[in-house]
C-alpha cells in the first residue's frame, strides 16, 4: 500500500472548507506527514489517520501555512502518551521554534523528539528505511524550500507459483522465496530463487515539489514518477503574480508533468481568493490530462 | 454593548467539535481576544467576528491550547492588509516565541505589533481605554498564568427626559449632558447637569479565571462581577485529578460563584475524555443555579 491521502489544499489563509499544506503519506504499515499547516492535528482526527503510526515529519519550508500545526501535534501525541520516537526533516530554524515553546509551556516530552537539519541548498537521500527511500531537493521560493522525493521499495521478489509447485516447494516456503532464497530439496539438490520468482520490478515513486516557481531545474527530480504533486497557486492569468510571489500556476505545473513523464499529477495550494477549484482542472488537464485536485480527505494511490 | 463570545471551550487536546480556548469580548465597538488556540482564526471567520475590530489580545498562559493559533491569526491579519496596531498582554516569552516564527518566514508585519509583559505574579490595573479597563490577577496553576477582569466604562450619564424638557433644554443638547455638561439658558442662568441626569451607574465586570486550581484567594477579584468565566476541566467525582493536575471541576467553580456573589456564572475547559457536557451543568447549578456552558458560537450579554 502506497498511497498519500490530502488534508489540507490551500495556501497560506486558511478557508472553512479548504485547510493548509498537510500530506499523510501511507508506506505500508508506516505513515508520513508531509508539511503540517494550522490545524493538521484535527484533520488526522477528522480522516481517522492513524497517529501512532506516524513515525517521519518532513517539514518543506518555514512559511507558516506549512509548519504552524507541528507543535499542537507534538503536544497531542504527548498528552495522548505516545512513547514510539519521532523524526522530524525541516530547515534547522525549526528546532529551536518547537523547543522554545516545549520550554515555555514546562513540557517534557516522554518521547524522543529528533531533528534532522536540511541545510539551505540540500539535495540528497534523507532517510532509507526498511519501507522506503526519501531524498530532498531545493525548490525556488522566497525562503529555504524543499521538495521530497518518496520511493517505496518494493522488497518481495514476485513468486511464480505454478514454477514453484513444478519444483514441489511447499507453500509455506513462499514467503522466504520472495524473500530471496534458494530451496534445497530432501534429495540435497538446489532450486535458485530466479527459477521460481520474478525481480521485484520498480519501487514506486511520488514526489512532492511543495512551494516553488515554475523550475525547469526540476525536472532530473520529477522524471518518470509515479505520481507528482505540484503547486498551483494561481489560474493561468496571474502567471506574473505567480512569478513574482515564487509560486505556480496551473499550465506551468501541468507543462512539467508533460515534460517530466509522470503518470499523474495532483495539484493544490490554492490562493484563498478562488471559491471554485474546477478552472483548476480545466485549465491543467489539456496540457496534462492524468490530473487531478489533490481534494482533501482523499486518499490517492501512487 | 459588552457581551463575550465563545470560540473555544475545550481544555489541551481539540476534538472535532470543541476547541482550545478562546473568547471575543466585544466592548461597544472595540473587541479583545481573551486567549487564541489552535484554530482560533478559523472560529473568528465561522463566527463571523469582524477581525479589523480586533484590537487588544490577552493570553492567560503558555500552554499551548491557549496561545498556538496566535501566530497563524497574526499571518493572516498581515496577509489581509491589517494597518491597524495590535497589542498583545502575554507571559513575556510569548514576544521570543512569536518574533522567532515571523523571522523565520522572512516576515515583516505591516502593522504595529506591541507585547505587554505580563510578569510573573502581577496584579493590577494593564489598560484603559476610553471605552473599558483591564486588570490581570494571577491564578494558581502549574506554570505562571493569569486572569483578566474587565470592565465596561459606562461613561454616558442617564438622561431625566421630563426634566429636561421641564428646564426647556433643547433635544439637541442631550448628549452634551449625557456627558456631563450643565447648561446655560438665554438668560444666563445655569441649569446643572446633575438636576436632569443621574450619574451613570456602576461599569459592568466580567472577570475570566484561565486555567486554576480552586482557589479562595481569587475571591476579591470575582466579588460582584457581573459575569464570571471559570474553568471546570472535570466533574466533581475527579477533585483528586483537578488538584494534582491544577485544574478545578464543577463544584468548586460554582462555589466560588457563590462566594463571590457573581451575577452569573460561565463554565469551560472541558477534558477531552467528556463526550456529553449535561453534567457539567446538573452538577453546577445546585450549588450556583446561574451557570451556563460556555457554547461555540454563542455570545452572553455581560
Amino acid at each position: 500500500m502506497f498511497a498519500v491521502t490530502i488534508l489540507g489544499n490551500n495556501s497560506a489563509i486558511p478557508t472553512l472548507d479548504r485547510h493548509p499544506t498537510a500530506q499523510v503519506v501511507t508506506c505500508n504499515e508506516q505513515l508520513l506527514l508531509v508539511d503540517c499547516g494550522e490545524g493538521t492535528q484535527l484533520q488526522i482526527t477528522q480522516y481517522r489517520i492513524r497517529r501512532s503510526k506516524l513515525r517521519y515529519i518532513f517539514i518543506s519550508h518555514l512559511h507558516g501555512d506549512h509548519y504552524f500545526g507541528l507543535i499542537g501535534l507534538i503536544n497531542t501525541l504527548n498528552l495522548m502518551g505516545r512513547t514510539e520516537p519521532l523524526s522530524v526533516y525541516a530547515p534547522p530554524e525549526l528546532e529551536q521554534i518547537i523547543q522554545l515553546q516545549l520550554d515555555c509551556s514546562g513540557t517534557i516530552l516522554k518521547f524522543e523528539l529528533s531533528f534532522v537539519p536540511l541545510l539551505p541548498g540540500y539535495s540528497g537521500l534523507i532517510l532509507e528505511d526498511k519501507d522506503l527511500r526519501v531524498s530532498c531537493f531545493p525548490t525556488q521560493h522566497r525562503i529555504s524550500c524543499f521538495g521530497f522525493s518518496i520511493e517505496m521499495q518494493k522488497r518481495k521478489r514476485k513468486l511464480i507459483p505454478e514454477q514453484a509447485k513444478a519444483y514441489e516447494i511447499p507453500a509455506a516456503y513462499f514467503s522466504k522465496l520472495q524473500e530471496g532464497a534458494d530451496y534445497q530439496r530432501k534429495d540435497g539438490s538446489i532450486i535458485k530463487n530466479d527459477w521460481v520468482t520474478l525481480s521485484p520490478g520498480k519501487a514506486k515513486r511520488y514526489v512532492y515539489c511543495a512551494d516553488t516557481i515554475y523550475d525547469v531545474n526540476l525536472l532530473p527530480w520529477l522524471k518518470d514518477a509515479d505520481m507528482m504533486y505540484h503547486e498551483t497557486t494561481y489560474l493561468h492569468d496571474l502567471e506574473d503574480r505567480a512569478a513574482e510571489r515564487y509560486h505556480s500556476t496551473t499550465v506551468q505545473a501541468a507543462s512539467l508533468a508533460a515534460a517530466a513523464g509522470v503518470k499523474k499529477l495532483l495539484i493544490g495550494h490554492f490562493s484563498s481568493k478562488y471559491t471554485e477549484l474546477q478552472p483548476f482542472l480545466d485549465e491543467s488537464r489539456p496540457v496534462f490530462a492524468n490530473t487531478d485536485i489533490a481534494e482533501e480527505g482523499v486518499s490517492y494511490i501512487v
